[in-house]
């Protein structure tokens, strides 16, 4: 049974391993508040409490808030401005809730204080979604609501780690999480990656012959990687997970693309558009086939109580949300709750009526239909970038009569927002008299003059003061740089433009 | 020249003096992330970017969002659940503000990344309204969003101090910051207060004669402080202000209480409902006369530029708005920006864009008109509280036929949502065989067993291992224990039994 009220199937699944020498000493040195042991008197009928300081929710100025939103079906993809000819769905959240309404958290409990996990019936909703998505296989797992995935690995790294740790991390990863350990005094070091992601074995290497205190723990992101694009297989999610389990390392995963998973590319398939999801009637099995067709999370394979995934309402409604969850053992979402009562204290009331509404309007299963949705636009903006990428890089043109794919690679993103091009600098004019970096350089600010930003990859380097190979020619094995574009928030003839236009920087560097 | 924008009345004001060393190493570590030197080629309409990885607002899932709230005239005292009858001020923000409506966020930019200080126009409002309050006498301070004081102070903390380090705080102070200071190995040392608050002499004298390193920073309430409800006096502000100057040491004033100021206390005075506040038409200095009404903040006296102020809607408005700010220095201000980068990014979008539309609906003398309501109410209540203390403690009853003023004493709050109750435990029947800590917690459960909940003033030690005089009995000074209740919260009603109940209980223990 999950702690924040889950109905679990499996009543009889061992709880999580003791994972506590995990802790830091910030984590483990904070005591609740003795006021919270009063809290019981205060709201027992038969004692006048003079005890807690609330404001008096008479006095918060807001009467009602509401919102519209979409309603299935969705539309996204039709009509990328959601007009108002789309079905709409209105939500209002009232002060007190007199009418008892269900699906509704009133102003009164949402905009006061006094639930640092998060408002109830919204941690409720995130936990029966958390089940239906990765069932975690241990008993005592529990979720707290976070301003956000950026402030959940903050959270995490407070709870985890202290000064002078080291801390591991894809070579190339989101660069301000890096910043955010560097800050703290938390010293990344790289675990190779492929264009999929974490390689297990030089992974179990690394962990094998390290020498000083081990690493406290991995920072990943196995869907839709930033900046790579990677999504790992649930395969190699198993062999990482187990070296970790192995080697006794905690596993943060990061997961803010999770949903923006993709259908298989088909070349050309940018041309039309996507048939629209067939409705529940014409399929009532539709809601179990696209949970199925999920990439497993390490959640779903963390029998030890390992893993803290970071979610969030970011990428699949809007960043403003400020809404996110860490799912983990109790005892860390314990440990975690103490810290938001000294940090954040809890999400923004307005994110948790509005939002709560609008998911009990939907419904899971409206909720997946908009994931759906979400997918099935991913996908067509994922194809366009592929075709493009076929087109100027693949295709012969005037600049490249052969092509480009000597110089350029990629793997087709499965997930997320990103694409990654590899680049063999080996094969540039210039090699040898500068450095791999200076002709990454050189191609950024070549870009840019040509009126593309792309974004070197050398700043996602997990390290960023590295002693590398890479950054110096050696002779013989491969040297590549990367660049990262994006296929999500651009519009679609921009994003064939910016992809011919690098198609032309490219040609121009390596060829002329 | 505030850095946000706001118009300075006097721009050959000195800049702040130079601070830096007092920054932690986490703050001094922190880096921007290299992507921010491409955003302005991404913004720049020449360049197509493929850089940044922002979801596209046309997928957020909210059309619009609105709120109702009260307009001016406010009744909130006639009044108290705003009934429908009270005249309402409606807002909407819409996904795109196409329309270019003043006052609006549109949702595509308050619900999107990018704004790690706060939504621009929201901040040039707080920046308007500081510069309106405070005054800051120097030039260049600058305002960052939080999401509320109590992240604020943890940002503060991480700001100035590390493991190890020691902190200043009023003796009896809000213990979830001293527990958020405690965990990260930060020291709180008690400075001596009276019933006002900070005793400038006192400290002086403690930092003259401070073995070891110097404290980091003081972290003060001085208005309506939590737990004891002092005000500090404007002149003893300056005190305090100079005494630590002289020691070079930051100021964290944390003002979630500010604009809950009250008129001076007419005894007798709530039996009678206090007059509507004139209109602006009636008197057209109504503003000004309320602003110089105001005690003397820190930050207004902040020559050196050594004051973080920490301010909230929490209080005013709702908790659940989790918007506040801080007002420092610039080089501080950008130190945690790069921290909100990290950590909580920014304020939650519904929040930002729903407050300022409220703020710009209401403008800035609405919003005083607001402030002056609040004022209204919270005197009322703090009448309707010392009313009572007068008729239940003082006045002769049959549990005390010579009142109870020998045992309980109090100082009259002007500020905030608490009183503080300081009781002679020499008086107590038990005192010698007891400790006067045995003693209070003796009073605590007999008020529960009597139905009435206070919390008990040693909650509140800034120090909760403290080798301190006050929990043992002495001969001949005064020994003193303290009970903290709140007249914010409950009906006026349950306020008065509650006094009532308390002085049952007081007359039990001291005087059977």
């Amino acid at each position: 049974m999950a702690t924040n009220g889950a109905a679990h199937p499996a009543k009889t699944l061992p709880a999580a391993k003791d994972l506590w020498h995990h802790l830091s000493p910030e984590a483990v040195a904070r005591r609740p508040s003795p006021l919270k042991t009063a809290f019981k008197y205060a709201i027992d009928p038969r004692i006048v409490s003079l005890g807690g300081g609330l404001p008096l929710p008479a006095y918060f100025p807001f009467e009602t808030i509401s919102a519209t939103a979409p309603a299935a079906p969705f539309t996204l993809y039709n009509d990328p401005e959601l007009s108002a000819t789309a079905p709409i769905v209105e939500v209002e959240v009232n002060r007190y809730n007199r009418n008892q309404e269900p699906g509704m958290i009133p102003l009164a409990t949402a905009m006061q204080y006094g639930q640092s996990d998060g408002c109830k019936p919204l941690l409720e909703w995130i936990s029966e979604h958390t089940e239906m998505v990765h069932h975690p296989p241990y008993s005592n797992w529990g979720c707290l609501m976070t301003v956000g995935n950026t402030q959940g690995w903050d959270a995490a790294l407070r709870l985890l780690t202290s000064r002078g740790d080291t801390i591991l991390a894809e070579e190339y990863t989101f660069s301000s999480a890096m910043e955010a350990a560097n800050a703290q005094g938390v010293r990344p070091v790289p675990v190779k990656v492929d264009l999929e992601g974490i390689l297990a074995d030089k992974l179990d290497e690394q962990l094998t012959n390290w020498e000083g205190p081990k690493p406290k723990l991995l920072y990943t992101i196995p869907t839709g990687q930033n900046p790579t694009g990677g999504t790992l297989s649930p395969e190699r999610r198993q062999a990482v997970y187990d070296v970790l389990s192995k080697h006794d390392i905690i596993i943060v995963e990061d997961e803010p693309y999770y949903f923006l998973q993709m259908d298989a590319y088909i070349p050309g398939s940018s041309a039309t558009k996507l048939p629209s999801p067939p409705t529940a009637e014409e399929e009532p099995d539709k809601y179990n086939k696209f949970l199925s067709k999920l990439v497993t999370s390490y959640l779903s394979l963390d029998v030890d109580g390992r893993v803290l995934r970071l979610d969030s309402f970011s990428k699949v409604m809007a960043p403003g949300t400020r809404l996110g969850w860490i799912v983990a053992q109790e005892p860390f979402i314990e440990r975690l709750t103490r810290q938001n009562e000294v940090s954040i204290q809890t999400p923004a009331g307005f994110s948790q009526a509005i939002v709560y509404s609008l998911l009990s309007k939907w419904g899971h299963n409206g909720y997946l239909d908009w994931l759906i949705e979400m997918r099935k636009e991913y996908t067509h903006r994922r194809n366009v970038c592929l075709d493009a990428l076929d087109k100027f890089f693949v295709q012969p043109s005037a600049h490249a009569p052969t092509g480009l794919t000597s110089v350029v690679q990629w793997k087709e993103p499965s997930a997320g927002m990103f694409f990654w091009l590899k680049l063999d600098v080996r094969k540039h004019p210039l090699y040898g008299e500068l450095t791999p970096l200076q002709i990454e350089n050189r191609i950024y600010h070549a870009g840019i003059d040509h009126g593309i930003l792309f974004i070197p990859g050398s700043w996602f380097r997990a390290d960023q003061d590295p002693v590398d190979e890479t950054v110096k020619p050696t002779n013989g094995e491969e040297v590549s740089v990367f660049f990262r574009g994006t296929f999500a928030t651009v519009p679609q003839d921009k994003l064939i433009e910016g992809i011919r236009l690098f198609a032309e920087v490219i040609a121009k560097e390596f060829l002329s």
